[in-house]
């Protein structure tokens, strides 16, 4: 068991002085004390006078590798983007990609990532799915591995190209078979699954990957209406949007998050809505590849959830994605103030909270500096959602284990490692 | 004369390794020589060994006193927020303004800025302009003070109320003869002038304002079709767009800078490409205030100069709003790769380059942070205008003096003046 003492922490939404926080052997936390006006012997300190601890960030959507191309794609659309991400798939193995994944998901955890869900869908050579679960170890952060099945190219059936060819495991029932193997090896990650998207699993394999994941209830995630040639695509080969494809097939529910959800019909936000599905956000990708604005505030207002991901990590900040939701819709919409602070933050943090049975993860951020300079301690959102950064972030606990102390990985020099491993796929 | 070492250095688009630098005493450089592998004796070391030098950065719209509304002014549309501001106008005399200039100026030094314009239009009670020259010089900024006309309430000649009668001098002569005296007393001051804008400022008034700046020959700046709501009124007010209106009174051209210009037609575009007036984005307060997204691309190609402003300092970071500019404009186009990244950062930093006979303002990048790990140093743009952000600003130099170091400011603990300065006005 670890104790902490923070001097100020968000505890259901209204921040609290003083405050001690027990971390158990079972990576939850216990009790939580407040009002101690200084740490008690044994506990060990986060953050400086000005420290505030928030629940743990929640990374809901990420392609580790993927940060392997920050600033280095920037012409061309969507799909040439693709291109480029495939061309870094080429040069990826077990060994680069652990190195790289481990280096990217420490960056995560430096931006006060305490658990990252991972869409993953390179599961070729063998070795692949195992190098992420490791890496994440390496990195010392929680990872839900969302074991994502991928079968075809798209909706006319066309032959996979040899890159997807190492997405497949050829039908759904070899996917789940991989997927147990995994889940079985690596018993401290969470393995859910993933539907890649209605392009790329055909609509009775959907139902399959949907029926695993509620029979083991586990999440499920699926890439969904990133791109209007998806919609337009899919209407032309089924008659539905996606969103009604993966509808009628079982996919949608309390338990799915859709990633992305950015061109909708009011009927998709309505079914999203009413079937209590998940809605994840990444707006610093959807901003870097082109993707538009998506209707984030309605459906919140419809019944969905909102969580955010770093996706393609052009950017690995969550305060970023944030205010990037509320941003990005007021460019569109014209109206500003559309999301609650504390519903932002809550996003960020997963909808967790810092309270007992909760996980032991903690991400302390320093109101002390230039750019919070000003802000109210006593309602601290606002002004987090507009103007945090990850580079507030001094210290990050995880599963109770003190990852980042003052601003540093205590387990391994983070620049350090995303050079080596980008150098050796770039 | 100081002399600077830096291991790289961002010298006509092109790093060079091993720059010495010499800076003037007349704030300009000297000479610039490179491939010098160690800093020569008597040579000031700039940055670590991962630093790379860029012409100052440039903040060519600012107004520094709204820094205290940060993460204030959440919800309503434009109108409510400049409401807000009002409320924060009334509360500021020259003290209070002197504090909270010298704060906001301070953390964009911090931020690499090294030259700001600041549009200034808070000129009662008397000392208001005085206190802002001031504070440029205990930050360690240079300063191009625009002497900003506001004359009415908008088109229908309402009274101006009791807040923007603190902006007025009433006419056009008293303005310039208010100007006149504060250039004479900030010598080390470039005094240039404003327009409020269309709305607050009468045709033959706005004519007279830009007789002034031509004769002076000193930079005139306008706010330009922030809003739609300008736009409709000036039609229906004059029939003309607030762009017709500005070319048809003489106030487009080489030496004046348009600001925001996001609700523009064609022939508005053509109008302002044609006249060579420069161009100042703001994408992340025109993100704050749901102002909606502006032609930059378009702007560009048409023959306008592209400049870069912090404005309402919700945001203080250049590569911040470098990006923005391509990301929100991907937002409304689906399309990427609009402006070359050299095109951006030289936005960024004015036009300026590291050579003879320039400002000897330097502002150093470390890259060997997380962020931009994986950077390629031969060809850093598209990098840093993808990643890089403030928080990466180590050193920088403003006429030749150290102001910034190792990250910190040499003058004052930026983050205490700011929250000292904000607390006396919220």
């Amino acid at each position: 068991m670890s104790t902490y003492w923070v001097a100020r922490a968000l505890l259901e939404q209204t921040t609290t002085r003083g405050v001690v926080l027990e971390a158990g052997a079972d990576g939850r936390l216990g009790a939580v004390a407040t009002g101690v006006e200084r740490p008690p012997a044994g506990a060990r300190t986060l953050g400086g006078p000005d420290g505030l601890a928030l629940p743990g960030l929640v990374d809901a959507h990420s392609h580790a590798f993927q940060r392997a191309l920050r600033g280095r794609a920037v012409g061309g659309d969507f799909w040439a983007w693709r291109a480029g991400m495939y061309r870094l798939v080429e040069r990826l193995d077990p060994d680069t990609m652990l190195d790289l994944a481990t280096a990217a998901f420490a960056e995560l955890v430096l931006a006060g990532v305490t658990c990252v869900h991972e869409f993953h869908y390179l599961h070729q050579p063998a070795g692949m799915d195992d190098a992420v679960c490791e890496a994440a170890r390496r990195a010392g952060i929680r990872l839900v591995l969302l074991d994502t099945c991928y079968l075809r190219a798209g909706f006319d059936g066309a032959a996979l190209d040899p890159v997807q060819r190492r997405f497949s495991d050829g039908d759904v029932d070899r996917w789940a078979t991989r997927a147990e193997r995994m889940a079985s090896a690596n018993p401290d990650v969470t393995v859910g699954a993933a539907i890649h998207s209605v392009r790329a699993v055909d609509p009775a394999s959907m139902a399959g990957v949907a029926r695993w994941a509620r029979e083991r209830q586990v999440p499920l995630h699926l890439h969904l209406s990133e791109q209007q040639a998806e919609n337009t695509a899919c209407l032309a080969a089924t008659g539905c949007t996606p969103t009604e494809l993966a509808h009628d097939h079982g996919v949608l529910g309390s338990s799915t998050t859709a990633v992305h959800a950015t061109h909708l019909a009011a009927g998709d936000i309505a079914r999203l809505g009413s079937s209590g599905t998940t809605v994840c956000l990444c707006p610093t990708t959807e901003r870097d590849l082109a993707d538009g604005v998506g209707p984030a505030a309605t459906l919140a207002e419809a019944g969905c959830p909102l969580r955010l991901g770093s996706d393609s990590h052009a950017v690995v900040d969550l305060f970023e994605e944030a205010r990037a939701v509320e941003l990005d819709e007021r460019m569109v919409t014209g109206r500003r103030g559309l999301h609650p602070p504390g519903a932002l933050l809550g996003a960020a943090s997963g909808g967790r909270r810092l309270a007992p049975g909760e996980p032991a993860d903690i991400t302390v951020v320093d109101l002390g500096g230039t750019r919070l300079a000003g802000i109210d301690a006593t309602e601290p959102g606002p002004m987090l959602v507009a103007a945090a950064t990850a580079a507030d972030v001094t210290d990050v606990v995880v599963a109770g284990r003190h990852v980042v102390r003052q601003g540093r990985h205590t387990g391994l020099d983070v620049a350090a490692a995303l050079r080596t491993a980008i150098a050796a796929v770039v």
